[in-house]
């Protein structure tokens, strides 16, 4: 198997909010595979079919892009350990991806955008740059400006996620699971791009990341970091 | 079985939020309940122990209080037509109740606290309106003056659930479950306090509100709401 994995100024330097759910998930369920370095101006050494995102996962003949959709194959194709226990605990979690990646993930990148463009690879930054400016309609500077309010904010709308650890201690309840690989990859995005913590230490965010990133022998503690990456 | 069930003006005007949840839980599992009135003036009325805070479940010996707590009884008291499939899909619907608690019921309050008052028992509304307006600094009318922004401000915030129910019926999977009754039961509590309209006819929020609306023989559409209470 191998996975198509966004890099990079160094190609060691993996930050994909997308392709960290889906590395959790091979460590979880025990299998290997071969994690290629892929760039955003890499959209032709993509294989077919493909949205011109990562992570693309070739499995043999069978290549399958969007990260909803590898977590569905990898379930179905390698039912071991699985990572949901019921077909309502998968279906429930697509609620969880979607308040990550509508409410958190913007939060985030009004925090590190900045951060996050100073780590690509020299050819990637001036179409990181160009096609995020676009997006915004402002410099990227201008994005991160307010990011110490951005993240009072940040730490506000995360009240929900901060309940729940207080209640149980994982999202899908004594072990790590679908639900916690969701959330955690939204976070290590955030801790690999940039060294603003968004956390306090004293919060039960932080303690149960510090428990993710532990996980699978360090897998997200090892992870390079952009500050690492750019230097 | 009974449970002590929020009442307003009329004695059928149930609108609790938390009380909804424990009505679709036990339609859905097919047990009776005797659902006694209940008013915020009503303290002392409560069978021991209780919170001052409805519902309170009576089950012969067994008096349990807080609607989490209510539906982890009935589970394990009833295990016929579970409301959970998996350990799993309980653990990850906690995650929704404090969205729904932390994220969604602020917002609600502030479009439709004032119709709330208007729809209470008059031993209760002096009580309800002094309570809440120390809770807010400000008087109720205040509090739901910009209630046309905060309903956009709603639909915004609503979009991970809107998401969603996009992509599958429930926010279950296939079929309406714990996650279902418990972001329901918040839209319900708003639909019968106010006529104040929170959705648009063309969100699938709406939709999926209509298919809950009817389950059960029509539970939640024959519910009394506030302008019906009022008259």
């Amino acid at each position: 198997m191998r996975m198509y994995d966004l890099a990079g100024a160094d190609e060691r330097y993996r930050f994909s909010p997308y392709c960290w759910r889906i590395k959790m998930i091979l460590a979880h369920k025990g299998l290997d595979c071969d994690y290629v370095a892929w760039r955003f101006t890499d959209k032709d050494r993509l294989p077919q079919p493909n949205q011109g995102l990562v992570p693309v996962l070739v499995d043999g003949e069978t290549v399958v892009g969007d990260s909803w959709k590898i977590i569905g194959y990898l379930d179905e194709r390698y039912p071991q350990r699985p990572i949901f226990e019921s077909e309502q605990a998968r279906s429930q979690a697509l609620f969880l991806k979607y308040w990550l990646e509508r409410t958190i993930h913007p939060l985030i990148t009004r925090i590190v955008l900045r951060d996050a463009w100073a780590g690509q690879h020299p050819n990637d930054q001036a179409y990181f740059r160009e096609s995020r400016e676009k997006r915004f309609g402002k410099p990227l500077e201008e994005v991160v400006a307010d990011r110490e309010q951005t993240r009072v904010r940040l730490r506000e709308v995360l009240d929900p996620l901060r309940a729940t650890l207080q209640d149980q201690p994982c999202l899908s309840g004594q072990q790590p699971a679908l639900a916690d690989y969701l959330a955690f990859s939204t976070l290590q995005w955030a801790r690999c791009v940039s060294d603003f913590d968004l956390l306090e230490q004293s919060d039960p965010i932080y303690a149960w990341r510090e428990r993710m990133l532990a996980l699978f022998d360090g897998l997200g503690a090892k992870a390079m970091r952009s500050s690492a990456g750019t230097t």
